[in-house]
């Protein structure tokens, strides 16, 4: 199959800019002298996985019990669940861990602790799980210096014989300075990464000093893992994003437009001339409702227009978009020869804000190689 | 199965609140004296198009050819394609009605309507098209008072013999006053409802004055079709998120909190007590990106929470949301009490802001009857 067979709207993944991606992060943490773990929450699909671990990456990254379940019987093993566990999630986490699938999961609080290291007593399960640590006040985690950091640990550690006898065992710390997607300067960004790395490697050390086990220090995200300019204390980076990057990424100073690998297809389906509109098959149910740039220093709308080679069509952008309708226009300089430069049947690619939240409207992507033929790579979806 | 023991976040469908929302759009209908075709894109499932064909619709509208080609698998053969046609599009609609699918197309300019017939003509087979009719500016087609619309009813309707010598054949008109979304008065959106009709019954009579035929005249959006005050000239009409309603839809006014069929099944996985919030287990990717509250009177964030009852948590909101976490906190009075009264584990329901964008982001509902009782609804994706 080759890019004209394919039906629009389509997600399509350009293979040598994501090889080149995956290239770069996993050279950096190699010369940083770190383990990389990917999330593969941003594409959820085994292919891409694979040329992760290929490059080097050691185990992977997920964001729900599924996509551990689906990578797991993909033949993936090391698996990080980073998403606070609750009760109600043990017997998922429980069957794949009887299963053979070593998976580590993440709490930030005591009762969770206690719900884990309960449960797996009660099934002679020891479940191996890091503390979530907050370093930059965005989402979850204990602040480094909480004193209930060492309550969780002591909860998670128990007497410390470890075995099914307690039911948990402490393996780590593990932090996400997600506040990195609201900046964008090269010196912000590695302030950031040096904060993150400095709050967990302190609460590692906190735990430490209590006799406490902790092997892993777990730090990442995409751009404080680009950013940082060392690790020490370290032991993995985890990131999601990179593999595809997005305009959020590129506003963010990470990348450029040119290292973006995931695009929509769509197709001009009409006009509004008076307006200087084309009408596109993507809208929002293909690109996302994300708006991510909206905030940034430039604003692509719904996303940024190229042709079928990748070039940039300055000045357009996705100004708004419908279930399964996008409006292109130029927003500076109306274009009412728009359906003379773009006729109907054009076929375009559109550069999308933020490449998780596009990927997942679609059951497959359409990867094309660098002889321009096209794979279909499965992806999945819920819980 | 019951609500325990649904796994978060699920899509949780209140079939008391379906029930009587489909009753009362098309007991509406009924009133009014038009047909009524309900749009499937909402839900994506069969069930819920099963209950709106019960209460008296009459053929459906979709708005992918993965829906049309699901819909007629399940019974359903009078089906709208309310997206324009592209050439390209044309061999998957051929199959359909090949097949037997009663399937109607709609373009709204010259090019796609001559690829209709031109297709139709080679492989002998007349398509049914309507003209979409431009009425309010917000989006694709045809002006009323336009002269191509002449032109393109003359395109479709050939040299007037029709069958399959032809290619094509106009069957209608139709428009979605999609900007009543905007709106949020009685008078505003009975209003654009006449100007909806009006300006679609004007393209009509221009089309019959020239001799061509003009049978349907189909309107529709959910907030026109509740405010209409008469709908003379009209045949049927088109609405779609009536059937579960939303935050957005609460906002315009056609509908209370009360009547909103679709939440998302929620459990708090932890807090971050300092700030007051609780971090839930559905985020973006459970709720969608779409923050259609954000411009209109009131802003719910990214959903409304309530208790398990449907109890709105007076003054919470989602006030963020990272792919698999959603914070939760009342934004006018910090709750440093937060844990107590959501405690880890607790269960909630969140009311989305776009019923349409947060069922897309399911494989499946959790169907929920009047006795407690689950149901596991399937829903589709994808093009």
């Amino acid at each position: 199959m080759t890019l004209d067979q394919i039906e629009t709207p389509a997600a399509l993944i350009d293979r040598v800019r994501m090889k080149r991606n995956i290239a770069r992060m996993q050279s950096r943490m190699d010369t940083l002298g770190v383990a990389f773990r990917p999330h593969v929450k941003t594409a959820k699909c085994v292919e891409v996985a694979q040329a992760q671990r290929d490059a080097g990456a050691r185990g992977i990254t997920v964001s729900t019990l599924k996509e551990a379940e689906q990578f797991f019987a993909a033949g993936f093993s090391d698996i990080l669940y980073a998403v606070g566990i609750v009760a109600s999630k043990l017997p998922r986490a429980l069957a794949l861990r009887r299963a053979g699938c070593d998976l580590k999961l993440i709490v930030d609080n005591l009762e969770s602790a206690q719900a884990v290291a309960e449960f797996g007593r009660t099934h002679g399960e020891s479940f191996e799980v890091w503390i979530e640590i907050d370093t930059d006040g965005h989402r979850s985690g204990v602040q480094p210096d909480e004193p209930r950091l060492l309550d969780i640990g002591r909860m998670l550690h128990g007497d410390g014989n470890g075995g099914s006898h307690h039911g948990a065992r402490l393996g780590g710390v593990m932090t996400h300075a997600g506040s990195s997607y609201d900046l964008n300067t090269p010196d912000a960004l590695a302030a950031l990464a040096e904060q993150e790395r400095a709050g967990c490697v302190r609460a590692a050390g906190r735990l430490r000093n209590e006799g406490l086990p902790c092997d892993v220090v777990s730090v990442g995200s995409t751009p404080t893992a680009l950013a940082a300019q060392h690790l020490k204390g370290v032991t993995e980076v985890r990131a999601g994003v990179y593999v595809f990057f997005d305009l959020v990424m590129r506003n963010v100073g990470v990348c450029t437009t040119g290292d973006l690998a995931l695009s929509v297809l769509t197709t001009v389906i009409g006009h509004q001339v008076d307006k200087g509109w084309a009408i596109l098959d993507a809208g929002w149910m293909a690109m996302s409702r994300d708006r991510g740039t909206a905030k940034q220093t430039h604003d692509y709308g719904y996303g940024q227009p190229c042709t079928l080679d990748g070039a940039p069509l300055d000045g357009y952008m996705l100004t708004g978009a419908n279930q399964e309708h996008g409006i292109l226009a130029n927003v500076d300089h109306p274009d009412r020869d728009i359906s003379v430069h773009l006729p109907v049947g054009t076929r375009l690619l559109i550069l999308p804000n933020h490449a998780c939240a596009t990927g997942a409207q679609f059951p497959a992507y359409q990867a094309l190689s660098d002889e321009g033929e096209v794979a279909v790579w499965n992806r999945f979806y819920g819980w």
